[in-house]
Order: C-alpha cells, then structure tokens, then sequence
C-alpha cells in the first residue's frame, strides 16, 4: 500500500491532505462565538452567522431554503466559494487555489486543516500560492492570507484574482460596488420579507457583505456573471482581458473579484490580505478593517482565536500504540466537544436532548459552561415536570423544525447528562441550586429533576411502559405513538437508567426515601420491558398505537434496534444471559467495517405505523446509517459492562482510517466525528461508509466520554478518582494525563501479572483503584497494571 | 444595422432567435391544464406542476426556498435545463445542444418558441441536431424531440447524450437507476416533511422523475458527480469514456443521462423522442409511456396541445403598418391572456385583484371562464362585503405570502373587470344569478356588487379617503397605514371609477336608486380626493399614518406616482386642466425610452412611512419600474380620454424592438409582456430597459382591452358594437377582424377628410359609429373613416 494523501503534522494540531480529488468533499471547520465556517479543500465554504437566528453572507445562486444543517452537503459549480485565480500574463495560462473551479491539476497540493486555521500550499505553473483562512474570536469575518511565490527560477507577470462568492443575496434588494473608501467590494441586501411586523425583527440585520483587500487592487468586477461572461467559471471572460472591467452590480448577483497585477523575480514573493463577512453598516465596515486587516490585526486575531480554541483542550492527553487515534483524541475530540458546547450547533432552540448532552461534554472542557446550561434548562421546565423539545437560548427565540414535534424523552437526559457532571466535579451543591421558572416558581435542582423523574413514570400506558408520543431520541420515528398509545421500548429502558442513575444521586445527597422511590420506579419499568418487550434473543423497540410489537425477529425491516440493547445493559432490565445475546445479535445484524448500524435491514419503503424513518434513504441518516450518536451510545454500555475489546474496535472505526482504503470511503479528515456514516452496509455496498460530512452531532460527547472513563478508566465520584482502564488485548500498555479537579495525574498503564489492575500512586501501592483526597494543583503519577489480555 | 438576431416566422406562429449568446436569458414558456414550463435559448429550464400545490420535478442542485415566481430568474452551471451532449467518437470533439453546458460556439443557431412548441436547430461539427418540446394538454411531461442528421458529407461515428438534470430532490430520500422494463431512467424521493399531518397531505405526491427513452440507449447514467468527474458539466469525465458507467444514484444526486452511438452515413439522420415528468407510481410511469412515447403519441399530443392553444386565440386579428405589433398582437398576447386565465399563474390562491383582471382578459377570449370565476370570487366575499385577499381554488388551499397582509382594494376590481365581460357578451342576466357564500347565505351578483361598493364607501376616514390598511394594488406599499389612518390616494380615485362604473350597470340593469346612490358616492370620492390630495401638478400617493402626503413635488423620492394620475382620470377626478398638467408632468417624469415608470424618483433606502417599496433595489419590482402593470391602467386611461397617440408611444415600448439595441436591451424575445422592465433609467441607465423575463402579469389583460377597445376602437355595449379607432398619427390605415357575439367584423380603417369617424356596413353609412342588432355567424364588413392626422 502506498502513502496514503493524508497524514498528521508532527504536532498532531493539522491534519494535511496531499490532493483536491481523493477525498473531494474533505473539509475544516472553524467557529467563534458568533459564527460558524467549514471550508472544503477545493475552496467550498458554508459559513452562517447568529443575528440572532442563523444567517448567512455568501449565498447560493438561488433563493435556499432555510433548514437545518443538512448531511451530504452537495457541491456544484456555482455553490459558494472562496477562490484565487491565477493567470500567467506572458502565456495566458491559467489556474485556480485551492483547486475550483478551474480544477487544473497541481502539481504540489497540501490542504492543512488545523484546530484555529485551515491552510492550503498549492503549486502550479511554476508559482506556489500559500492561502489561510483564520476567524477572530468575536466578530463575524474571515481573516484570508494570499501568498504568491514565484518558484520557476525566472521573472513573472502574474495577475492573481481572489474570486469571493456573494451570491443570490435576496430577491428585494441587491447590489455590490467597489468602495474605494473602505478599500474593497461591498455588497447590499434587504433580507426579504413581505409582513410589516418583520420588517422591524430584520432591520437591524446585517445586510451587507463586505470583500475587503488590504492593498489596494489593480481592478474589480462587483457582478458574477460580467466576470464569469461565455467562458464559465472555469475560464472566465473577464480573465482573458488585461483588466476587470470595474463594474458594478444593480440586482445583479454580487460577487467580490479584485485583480492584482505582479512583477516577480525569481523567487521573489508577495503578501496579501483580505477580510470578507456581513455587516449593518458603512462604519461597522470600517470598524472591522481598522481592527482586522494589517499584520499587526491578523496576528492579534491568531493569538486570541488559538487562546480561545486551547481553553477548549479537554482534561485526557493519552499516548497508545495508535497513533492515529492519540492525535484525534488529544486534539480533535475535545475540540469537537467544545464547538459544541460554545456555539450550540448554531440554533437559538437546541433539541433539549441534544443541549444536555452537549453540555455533558461540556463537563470535561469547561465545567461551568455545563453547570450554567443545567440551570438553564431546567428554567424552561414545564409545570407538569416535563421538559420542554427545545432550550430557548435568546430573547425572541422560537421552537422550530423538530422541536415543533412532540417526544418524550427530554426528562431522560437530566441525571443521565448531570452523572457525568458530579462524576467530574463533585459539585454536589448544584442539587440545592434554586431555579425559578418562566412563572416564577422556585424549586431546586433536587426538586426539579425529582418532578422530572416523576414526570417519566406518569408518561407510561398501563402495561407499565413509556408513551412515545411523536417520537423519543429517534425524531423521526414519529407514527408509532401519535395516536396515543403507542410505546418506546427504548424509553421505557432509558428512563429505568435515569431514575437509577438519580436514585444514586439522590442517595448520595441524603435523600434516601427519593432514592428508594426512584429505584423503584426503575425497577418498575425494567420488569415491564422485559414481561411486554423481550423478543426471545434481543429487546423490541417500541409497541405501536396498534399493538404492534416491532424491531423483533419477525419484522423484515427494522428487525433489530441498537438502542434498546444498549440501554437495557445500562439500565439493568438485561440479566447476563440476555446480555450476552444481546451482544451477539448486535454483532451478527448490525457490524459492518465502518461501525455498528443504528439498526437492521434499513427500510425501503414506508411503515405507516413507525414513520418517517422508514422513508429515510436506507443508509443515511436514521435509517439503517451508521448512526454515531447510536453508537456511541452502545459503546458506553459496553465499556460499562466492561467489555473494553468490543468497545475499542466499534470506537475506533468511527475515526477515519488508519489506512488509505479506510480515508477514501469514508471521505473525510479524521478532524472531527460525523453524525453517520452510510450504513445498508448489505444492501448498497458501494455507499457503506461514506461520510455525512455533518460535524454536529451527540456522538462526540459520548465518545469522550468513553476514552475517559471506559479506555483510560478515570472516572470521579464523591470522593475521589477511580482507575479502571479497559485496554484493547492488542495493546501492552499506554499512558494518559488527566486532569481532574485541579490535580494533574499522569498516568501509565502496562499489563502485568495481576488478576485486577492494581495502583501506585507516586510510588505507593494504593488499597484500592481510587486515589482519594486530591489536592488541586497537585500532579500525580499513576502506575496502573493490568491483568495480561 | 444590420439584421437582428431575431425575427418572427412568416406566419407569425414562431418567434426566431439567431443566436444563444446575443440575449443569454431569451426564453419561451408553455403550459397546459397542469403545468408551466420556461426553457430558455440555451437549455435552462423551470418547471412546475400543480399537486395541487405548485411542485418540481427537477431541482436546483441545493434545497431551493418555495416562493412565489420570481423576476430575473438566475442561470449558473448546474441550473436545471435539459441538454443533448455530442461527441465525435474520432476525434473526441464535444459540443452540447442547444448551447449550454459546452458553450461551444456553434456554426448555426435557431431558437424557435413557437405557441404550441419549442424548438432549436444547432450545427455543429457538420452535425446537425434538432430539438423540439412540446406538451399534452391534461398530463405532467414534457415530450422532446431529437434528429441527429450527418451535413459533413462523409460518414461518421458519434455518440449523443441526452443529459436531463433532475437534481436535489430531498434530503430525505433520492435515488435513481436505469429501468429496463420502463425503459429509461426513473429517479425516486420523498419530499420531505416533519409533522405528521404532512405525512398524510404528502403521500399521494408524484415524487418520482422520469426519464423515458423511445429507444434503447447504449449505456446510462443515473448520478450527476458520476457524469460530470472532475470534467465539469461543461466537459464531462464520463464523455472521456466509450460508454457511459450505467451507475445508479443512492442519496446522490439523480440525473437522466444516457448514450447513444451512432454511425450515421453522409446526409444520414436518427431521430429519438424522450418523455419528461414526474409520476406517484411505476404504473403512472408506464401508462404515460404507452400513451405518449411514440411517433403517433407525440402526434396526438401535438394536435390536441395546438387544438388546446388554438382555443385561446383572441377575439382580434389586427393589420397594420406594425408589422412585428401585428405579430404580438395577433399571436402572443391572446395566448398570454389566455395562459393567466387557464392557468391562474400555477397558484391555490391567486390574489383576488389578480384573479378578477386575469379574467377580465378572458372575457375576450373564452368569456364563460371569466364568467365562472366572477361567480366563484363572489362566493368567497366576506360578510362584511369586503372580498378576501386570495381567492381559493381548491379544496385545502391556503392563503399564502402576501395573501396574508391585508389589503383593501379587491373590492375596486368587481365592477371594472365585469365592465368588460358585459361589454363583451351583453350577458346581463349574469348579474341576477344567485351566489351562495361559505355561510350559505345567498344573494345575486348585483347585491354582492352593492355591497363591496358600499364597503369601499365605509373604509374611508373622516376627510372621506380610502383607507389604504397594509397595501392597496402596489402590495409592497405596506407601512403607509398599518396602523389603521393612512389612506391610498390612488384607491380613493380607484374606487370613485368602480363606483361610477356600477352605477352605470345599475342604471342599465334597471337600478336608478343604486345608479344614484354609487355615483354621488363616486362623487364624494373624487371630491375628497380633489380637496386633499391634488398636489398642484398631480395627485398624490396618499396620506400616511401620520397625516403625511406623500407622491407630492417635496418628495425627493417617490414624488409622483402614475397609478393616481391615470385613475383620477378614469374615475372623473381630474378636470381637463389637471389632466393636461398630469400627463405633462407624467411625460416630463416617467416616461423612458423602455416605457413609463410607476413612479420616480425611486426609492434609494427606506422610508417606513411608506415601506417595503422603497426598500426594493431601485429600478426593479416596483421601485421605480416600469412597472407594466401600471403602464398599462395609464395607457387605458389616455385612450379612454381619447388621447390615442400618447397611448401608442407607450404601449408600443411595452413590445420588445422592433430594432436590435432594443431587443438586446430588454434581453427577451416578444412573445410575452414582462412584469416589468428595468426602470430608474436616470440612475442607472446600464441597466435599464431590461427585462424581468417573469410573465405573470395584469399587464396582458389591459393591454389587450387597450388593443380591441382603444386603439381599434372596437367596444361593445348593451345593444351593439361602437366604433372609434384612434390610430397613431404615423398611420394612414389599419385592418381588423373582430370577432363579437358570435359575428365576424372585418373592419378597414383609413383616414379621410372627415371630422369624425364614420362607418359604412357592408356599403352602408351607419348614421353612428354603432353597430346593432348583431346577428351571430354573421360577417360584417365595416370601411371606417377616420380624421386625417
């Protein structure tokens, strides 16, 4: 096998890709406080921005819809870009950084994505073109570097022709100029609309997109299709002229195109930079090139975007035999993690499910941010102890999308989310936190989720089983309830492991008759899955409105569902036997080489009584896909049945590679986790594993979770740290430095003659796993054996 | 000059263009019972059917906003269009027909939109292609057409791809592949949704594209990356190959692609025929295949689709010294009529002044349509006798987009466009019919007409104006009075000519207490609108909510307004004194070289007193357009104050050319009026004159009354016909033949010494200009004499 084009940088903080066709759809991405950009390494770019609901700033062609962020993000000649044409003046040549849309083979290629930057080297014709898009930490612009070396050993006439894509901006208003006072193209819009009252929700909208240039061009063309003329985006008029023509654009699909004209000598090189994103105003405009666009301005940015982005850094640095997954681990997981817990997937009205989890992970990265969000949500809780679909972050804010659909799953995530949290930060005081709601009742945390507990076990027919109304952690599974009767075998399992988990909680804090009451419960709801929902070898998934047990072995579609296996062994509804059937089953229907399916056979058509899942294209998405954050939820409860092997091995395949087969079907940079790779691995071999491209998702919080405390093995509790690394077989050893609670512990594992593993800590053997009475500041060595494999 | 790249066929039935590249965005349109398609010279089309919701059955490459039809329609690479790629199997060569996406430039080009077709000839490589579209009169497809004929006098070897992009479907579920026992490409999807209730309004969607092939073809493609590869659309990677891969599409995006190979002798020739569209089912599939997709399909649809067409040919021929007028008249603007009133511009929910002046238009064309749907508008009045925004069509239907914001001038187009059908067909007794409303109350046409009068006579404040609420005709006028005081000046003139109009029903049909009563309210109208809004020079726009006038000479933006002008005319309001200083002012103001605008100067930011107007890009829509609609009320209102030459100038401007810099200006081939033309001509003269290329428009109905009644001089009464051209100037004579009440007018007009017109019938003086005592099948020969000029 050869090289594969894809490798680490030796600090493991850029990933680099070595050619624009392997994996074409390959891409970065970068957020701030107030936006979000992924650029692929052609030169494709989505970025949107909060005012306060997501907007965008570089447009489709076309009037796009507004939705959700979408899987599979298709590319096309026009979609929006951010491109450098470069022309030879003595021979009319022509090509374009990165690679669109000229798409002229390089002959030296490298997109570099890293944790603040995205970079790209690109060499054609004798000149190499060093390009790097970087964000500030506050505002909303792209912070762009050009380069232009001339490596051909003689002297060059060059004009080079940043290309930045404007779009269809909006069908009222839209326009774009060069100002030559504010030193570059800007754009102007109305957002359209046509009732009077949003006229005063968008006023204060930024309407314009600015191109700016820190040196001042040679020429302009404000007008894409004055620019593009009869020779297409590939080859442009306008290119074949000595100079734009300076035009402008009068609802005329804008476009930012500015030419610089060089002379190079031999190696000779120059520098430029450019800032390009939307704002209210002429001053805003001027606001942002003062503070941004010089050295001194991008240099500035750097430093507080790579401050930003390490005080996301996580608390596990670990060094195994995979190297691979080290480096995802140490600097991609985390990151991951806490893209989503700061920017809150770009959505004002996170699913609440999905706001919890974010903020489980939350609480390896920035405890407090997670600590602030339980008390958030449960500010929203409703007066019957339900939780509401979605977590209204700003004034104004609306559920939208799915949140306008009802489930009945959001109480689950409370003392599920909030363990980790304790685990972590022992911050037990949050339990008697008060937490008014929107009517001005104040209740306790305790008291609060109590009533959400409680909430749980009233939502449940009389077989002893949960409602699922219009869907539970499966959005889309919304026909099995909405009647009114149908069941969640999943939810009836989860809730189990909530009201077990609180139980725990609350016997910790005191409350022993709560305790007592919720185990109960749990108890109560794990009898009943197992009398209604036991299907002989696995766990059924639901009961529909009418009667109809599905996700059993009768069923040709949809046989067999990951979740409520997973579930039932965290919940402790699975016995051992069933456990291990379960795993088994699991292991027959649903591996496949690029992870474990959310279940099996996907549907090909349409099951009226489980819903809009089953008209999913079977692989993607929810239907028969990959699905991750599925997944991940299988490999916490493998690791917590301690079955670290299969744990490792379904892990492991959710980080693209190792190997080069491995990065070509999967498509994507091993830089972050996608919500699913296409699954229906039996019935549509040739898609199986592809990449959705979508890096929001639940999974990353889970998986990180499972590297802390089911890989590494270093979970918290009340009192201290415990120590039970799961180590794959293959691996003799590995090392790990956690920080935990403001001590540092550098930790070594090596497998040894022992029959459980046994501690020293700073030399001395401890009495048990569990290092206790940890003094912040303090760093610990941890010498860690475990039994050989 | 030489000859422009466009001419009309000699019997007036095709428009030619010459050229893909002179006028890019050129296009025709055909529609039927269920559908509309716009394909323009180079292959890019837009298509919708009725679902009864307006649907796609090919997309853009992204998820596209659903919207009401949008002016200046963009093209980029991956537009949806239909294309035929061909390639020189010797030589490689590639160029794709009709233009797009190769953009080659070709040896010969014609682009012929006929009224029943679409058809292109390209050579190319000494290869000729012909294409032809056309559609069934009752189903969803469209039938192309393919001859492929050797002109290079020596065999050769080829190999065609009809290449038919389907596009982005859903981002729930897309796929296609190659089905033999359909014979051709069929792409599925399901459209998608989250709600339940959706489900169930979607199930019975045709969401599924095909594409039938008469022949066999070698090999296929059903996945648009697959085709293009790193080629480009403009130089497929797939073409690179002898045969196309016969891939499928699995949540990617579908295409119908598919190859033929052949080896045509010199002068040899292949023709093929393809079936376009989308079906619930393959059993839909195959049955639209077995009726169509044959020589003797196609030819049954082609007559029943010009026998479809033939029914909407007009009430008027014309003969003039205006050749290219003749052509418009006699052949496109009946049909443009016709298209609005069959097809209600592929809306649910037309909005009611829409729906009533679109019927208006039919009253001249096929009345008992016009009269069907007066009835059905009557039966949604309110019970206030206030008329809706929309009018619903179907069962189900919604009011949408702007039918949402409150408008208050529906009432004003009861007795303007029933003015025409009576004048048309005599058919008093329409106003005795009962009509029963959503309540089930019942009263006759002439009630419901007294009571919407009375309506407008009760919403008007204290100085006796019309309150204007959220919009009157102009919709984006929004902010004047939404907060419940500002009043429209033009409504307040609008209504007075409704009034007055009603009266003289009232009168005919016997009513003198009603005649009475609407017309001193008429008169009270004009009154009031003299004593507060006559601006010195012209009539003001209104008067806002906070008692400000606006459309005055202080106005820097938006100073004077045609609508007031042209109605206050109409409705009585403006002595001749005013008219004369209006018309000036209107000359001086408004008039272009490209038509009149709506107002000027237009609007350069907002103006919340007025609203979303002004916040429209300058020149375009309704700011500051030439706005065709309101062109057209001014044009009928000069010839209803006799003032036939200034009513010529501007409705000859509405005609794209006849010479070329005007064509390639306006950017469209005559075969339809535009919404509007670009406007603010002072200040931004590149681009104004252009097109909108929409042909949704209230335009057509006037124009084509202003064609019979005005410049022909040929309007009915209760008793007969009345005679009184206006003839511009320039002309000596003019011929028409009028069809009216079941006879036929031969009418020759040419001037004499006379003083006013007179009219010989069938060789005998008329003591009047009149004709009465019709009778049906009858031809009437009519020798008018009019003035000299």
């Amino acid at each position: 096998m050869h090289f594969p084009p894809l490798h680490p940088s030796a600090d493991g903080h850029r990933y680099e890709l070595l050619s624009p066709t392997a994996m074409p759809r390959a891409a970065g991405f970068l957020w701030n406080r107030k936006m979000m950009i992924q650029v692929n390494c052609r030169g494709y770019a989505v970025a949107q921005f909060m005012q306060p609901e997501p907007a965008k700033y570089a447009y489709a062609p076309n009037l796009e819809a507004r939705t959700f962020m979408q899987p599979e993000q298709g590319y096309y000649a026009h979609h929006p870009g951010r491109f450098f044409y470069v022309k030879d003046e003595e021979t009319g040549e022509l090509f374009s950084a990165p690679y669109e849309p000229v798409r002229a083979a390089p002959d030296r290629f490298v997109f570099s994505a890293g944790k603040s930057d995205m970079a790209w080297t690109v060499e054609n014709l004798g000149i190499r073109i060093e390009l790097a898009i970087g964000l500030p930490v506050d505002d909303v612009a792209e912070l762009w570097s050009l380069k232009v070396t001339n490596l051909s050993g003689r002297p060059r006439r060059l004009s080079v022709y940043p290309y930045f894509t404007i779009g269809y901006m909006s069908w009222m208003n839209q326009s774009a100029e060069y100002r030559a006072d504010l030193g570059g193209i800007v754009a102007s819009s109305v957002t359209p609309y046509q009732k009077v009252a949003d006229y005063f929700k968008q006023k204060n909208f930024k309407d314009r997109t600015f191109f700016l240039c820190e040196r001042t061009p040679d020429a302009w063309e404000a007008a894409q299709e004055a620019f593009e003329g009869e020779g297409g985006l590939h080859a442009p008029s306008a290119l074949r002229e000595p100079s734009l023509a300076g035009g402008d654009a009068r609802y005329e699909t804008p476009v930012g195109a500015v030419q610089y004209r060089l002379a190079l000598a031999a190696g000779g090189s120059e520098q430029y930079r450019f800032l390009f994103g939307p704002a209210f105003d002429d001053a805003e405009i001027a606001a942002l090139r003062e503070r941004y666009l010089s050295a001194a301005g991008f240099a500035a940015a750097r430093e507080q975007y790579a401050a930003y982005i390490g005080a996301g850094a996580g608390c596990v640095m670990v060094e195994t035999p995979d190297a691979e997954f080290d480096n995802f681990v140490n600097h991609w997981l985390p990151r991951q993690v806490y893209y989503h817990g700061g920017s809150n997937r770009l959505t004002t009205d996170p699913q609440t499910r999905n706001y919890l989890q974010d903020n489980m992970g939350m609480s390896f990265v920035h405890p407090p941010t997670a600590r602030g969000a339980f008390l958030h949500a449960l500010s929203q809780q409703e007066a019957t102890g339900a939780m509401p679909d979605g977590i209204l972050l700003v004034e104004g804010a609306e559920l939208k999308y799915i949140n306008q659909v009802p489930h009945t799953d959001h109480c689950v995530w409370l003392p599920v989310c909030l363990k980790a949290y304790l685990d972590e930060t022992a911050d037990w005081a949050l339990l008697d936190e008060p937490v008014a709601d929107s009517e001005g009742r104040s209740q306790t945390v305790a008291q609060r989720i109590g009533r959400a507990m409680d909430w749980l076990l009233e939502e449940r027919d009389e077989r002893g089983l949960s409602y699922i109304a219009q869907g539970d952690w499966c959005d889309p599974m919304n026909m099995v309830g909405y009647k009114g009767k149908g069941v969640s075998g999943w939810l009836t399992v989860a809730a189990a492991y909530a009201l077990n988990l609180w139980a725990g909680m609350c016997a910790q804090h005191g409350d022993e008759e709560g305790a007592r009451h919720f185990r109960a419960g749990a108890q109560a709801l794990n009898d009943a899955a197992n009398e209604h929902l036991w299907d002989g070898r696995w766990f059924a998934r639901g009961i529909t409105d009418d009667g109809v047990v599905f996700g059993v072995a009768d069923d040709p579609e949809g046989r067999i569902w990951l979740n409520p296996q997973a579930w039932s062994m965290l919940s402790g509804a699975a016995g051992a036997e069933q456990r291990a059937s379960m795993v088994r089953e699991v292991e027959q229907q649903l591996h496949t080489p690029y992870g474990v399916q959310m279940f099996a056979p996907p549907f090909s058509k349409m099951r009226e009584d489980v819903g809009r899942v089953t008209q999913k294209h079977p692989g993607s998405a929810e239907n028969g896909a990959v699905y991750n954050h599925a997944a991940a939820f299988y490999i916490f409860s493998l690791y917590d049945g301690a079955d670290g092997e299969r744990a490792w091995d379904l892990m492991r395949k959710m980080i693209p590679g190792p190997d080069e087969a491995d990065y070509l079907r999967r498509g994507q940079l091993p830089v972050f986790i996608p919500n699913y790779y296409r699954g229906a691995w039996r019935e549509y071999p040739r898609t199986a594993g592809r990449s959705s491209h979508l890096f929001n998702t639940g999974t990353v919080s889970w998986i990180y979770r499972c590297v802390i405390e089911g890989l590494c093995g270093l979970v918290g509790d009340a009192g201290g740290l415990r120590i039970a690394p799961q180590l794959p077989a293959a691996w003799n050893g590995m090392k790990a430095v956690r920080t935990f609670r403001g001590a540092t512990f550098e930790v070594a594992v090596r497998r040894g003659d022992v029959a459980e593993a046994t501690v020293r800590c700073d030399g001395t053997l401890l009495p048990e796993a569990r290092v206790t009475g940890i003094e912040a500041g303090r760093t610990y060595r941890l010498e860690v054996t475990v039994p050989a494999a």
